[in-house]
């Protein structure tokens, strides 16, 4: 394989960067050359981007977001938009694809390669970290502890003023987010999509804390969950609790990574190169038992993945 | 003066604790007692507290919040009540408040000396900076770099997916967080009360940002300058550019104090203990020329604090 | 099991806080008394310590160092002083031990256990990471972090000074922190006690560097891999660069914990309390292969921690 | 004037390209050209630089260090390198010279207009805050920022061993650093040049400290202020405190400017270009009596800036 391409695609996560710099230098290591594409599938599509050297990814490792930019390609999820986007790639010399990004990236790469023959490797890549295959996925980390840090601030509001404060995270269709920085954060009650709460319950745990003396209470709440406005209103209604709601946003997705996801990106950059390289035609790079490994890409598709139940009864039992 | 009480009013603003510090062990030194108040004019009334040794303020120079706790006081408004705390301040001995808060803590102190006589000194602390008579009042310095780090995040963001972010700030009646924090973080437009604003020619220069090859657009919004959402619907539909809101809510009130505001808090509180000793009766402290000053609180409270025009329109200028 | 001690010993690291909370709320949940020792086994020969509450541990999660405080016991290592430890723990109606340090701690939780028969219970917690028996000691992900964040700081200022820079980070006996934060800093070089490194290799790499253009270059170099100060002078004299030498020192051991951390620190705790009540009796908890497991203790510390290769040589790639 | 250059000089500072990004598009905003100058007064020597675009310093105001590099340039010492610079800024067109450094680079600027009748104009931007004319200097709040994070962390390390540090940072000549860290960090001393101490007397305040209860004690030394080894070992064979120091070196300089820096070094970069503007031939930049203003360079020279001698004793008495 002599020259390869890289995209990012999907919402940005930080560590992207982290990625893209491991792909690049280490595609170069092996005597590959790598073509950056610019705005995801979209650029693929218009050939747009050029080839990349050991400099153009120095001092990146530590920056948030991603230097190829992003976007969604409408015209990618046609078969005519993929037609093009492959020959593109022919006349680009490109023989191999790295795409960075979370499911529905993933969705891309596999109809691509399925349609196409070229062969991808994709690396997971969201600060939700939904995506089955992979314990961790780049991002995450960086996402969860700008969570944690955000919680700490409202917490001394909290603490200042007795109040309650019910805060929304990121994640549609998991509570990762919510449970990692829930837990990690000290938060009273957390909300996960995957788990159906009782607002009586929620309730009852906040009158228990403010009889034992708690000051403040922080409910913390993923997008997926229900309306974050309707909890913070319920528990209001039923504890007449001076209760409060802050939405979090974007400030989770951005900021420089942490150390985990600089890593953890530059492990999977490089070994998606190595997998190329080695001849797979259609994986997904993941980490789980402690490994880094390989997966059939339509497989780990059809997977869902759940969350760690045993760490919820624990945040419900450490937040008594 | 034997006996000095110290009390936190209205929002909690960080620095608060490195005040109280500052006024406890002033005060100590020079051989007076310091009677904590929690819960501001609440527990005056009420005499909830305790006195306060040096140890009782140790390694709280750093946190955010008010370890004296804060709330609003209905029954402090009522003459009935400021007479309740009289009593209450008189069965405790106390000699002296000083109060820590914003101007609405400023104007109930007032209203106490002048019904009751007791010698109140005011110490400006809170996150809109909007108290005339002091050119920074405590947790400011905080709240822009809160907001500042915020921006600096979304800006990851918006440049990977080349959109414009809307980011709602602080300010009901005044724009100072947003116009210190606009300026810092490199927004491209900056909407604040004091200035009537034209959403023409914020898409102007949007595009015109865009057509130089800017990747992304920052819109920093003081709440009381109108609706961000308004705005960020209104750019959306002029614009046709991928535009996003953000308001950032209790994250700005948060966090470990600034240097600036840790210093800003520890000169404040010990002069507010000299102005004490050495027999003022009903002052306010400020920073203005550069300058540790004190001012009669009535005079203070008369005035309106003015932002700096020349600021905002370099902000303009900076952001081309 | 009624009652059960915990303990913190040896150096302390970021998230032993997380770690006694999870203690002290999962055991009182299961019906179980807690007796929080201070200052590690010193205070286990004195009885030094309290019954703790829920509250005991309240807003301890996001704090550094050690609430129990800790200390090194020279009493501790004769049998003398550990019969006096027994003689303490059977009058405090201890039944069960949590021992949360570094390897030297374990050591002595074995001894003690070998000797007395009380059972305990060991929890790794270190900076250095160099504890057999777990992937990942909490505090690691802290330092790690504190260290990048500092190589940030530093690359500032190399990059306006066109400056290698020697940053000596902890580890006399192991490379973990180097490697990690060498890898998700982006330095050139890493020397490490594991590897023995050619100093003009380490010259010949950042001469290529420079001839590549890079404005600077940075070396991160573990304590026990050798002298800090010599690696700066000897590449001073061999490339003629201008080469400055800091030590990180004590800040890579402080602040408040990564999520992470606080996490690990959780899930290990409480699965320290499980352990004693299902009735084990000499065993440390660790995380590998992603999952929480536990050990005899005496196997664990008959191991040696090797680091691994595989991202030593990823690192030098990726340095390119 | 139709083109004026702009350098930077001496030791990095953070906020140096905020500055830089002020001074280009205020001077553009007039229709005027800039030449950013590499590497200092080496680069105005050899000409070396470039014409700036408003794109050329896009996205710069948040980070450290200074995009136009920094030397110290022997030859611009003598009156030969500094003819060969005049010839060189003729031939370039420029008409006007921001000089963005410490005095070092100020008392060149000045010798450079006195010979060459080139105007120039004054930034100070220096950690160190010790230029007379300015209360504050660009990048003094992000050092002092560093430093209190820093002992943030030692102070937790610290209670968790019970022990005294001794924290050596930075400034030769002047305490500010050691006085406003010192203050906002809460040290028990503050040694700085300024000032003589007495050995004797600090011990006799940390024994007082300990036997009132506390747990740690910080002390800051700037450099200039003696031998900090010689404090930490002299402090722990008088008291016999376990005892330790830390240098905290050059993670004092880097980092993302603070928004009080940035702030301070747009209003500066945007008066220098004013100044030249207006013909203003040879004068400083500075802050004073909360005001902008500025200086004939040649007076503020002939000046020392003195330390606040009250800070100082406030330190004293809320370190009690």
């Amino acid at each position: 394989m002599r020259r390869i391409a890289v995209l990012t695609s999907g919402g940005d996560a930080p560590g992207m960067n982290a990625a893209i710099r491991a792909v690049v230098r280490k595609a170069i290591f092996h005597g590959c050359e790598v073509f950056g594409v610019r705005r995801g599938f979209a650029g693929l599509i218009e050939g747009d981007g050029e080839l990349f050297t050991l400099g153009s990814v120095a001092d990146i490792i530590q920056t948030g977001g991603t230097i190829l930019l992003t976007a969604r390609s409408e015209e990618f999820l046609s078969p005519e938009g993929r037609a093009e986007a492959f020959a593109s790639v022919r006349r680009a010399g490109i023989e191999g694809l790295v795409v960075i990004g979370g499911d529905g990236s993933f969705k891309g790469a596999l109809t691509f390669h399925a349609e196409t023959g070229v062969p991808v490797v994709c690396i997971p890549a969201t600060i939700d970290n939904d995506i089955p295959g992979t314990d961790y996925a780049i991002g995450f980390d960086t996402a969860v502890n700008n969570v944690v840090d955000a919680v700490n601030k409202i917490r001394d509001t909290a603490t200042s003023h007795e109040r309650t404060f019910v805060v929304e995270v990121m994640g549609r269709h998991s509570g990762f987010i919510a449970l990692y920085a829930g837990l990690a954060g000290g938060a009273e009650s957390i909300l996960i999509p995957e788990a159906p709460f009782d607002i009586e319950a929620v309730c009852r745990k906040l009158l228990r804390g403010v009889r034992r003396g708690k000051l403040h209470s922080i409910i913390v709440v993923a997008e997926g969950a229900g309306s974050a406005a309707e909890v913070a209103r319920e528990v209001k209604a039923r504890t007449g609790f001076d209760t409060k709601l802050t939405i979090l946003g974007h400030i989770q997705r951005g900021g420089t990574p942490t150390a985990f996801d600089r890593l953890l990106a530059s492990v999977m950059g490089a070994r998606a190169v190595e997998l190329l390289l080695a001849g797979e035609r259609c994986v997904a790079v993941g980490v789980s038992g402690g490994q880094l490994r390989h997966y059939n890409l339509a497989e780990v598709l059809a997977e869902r993945k759940e969350i760690d139940r045993e760490l919820y009864q624990l945040a419900e039992i450490l937040a008594i």
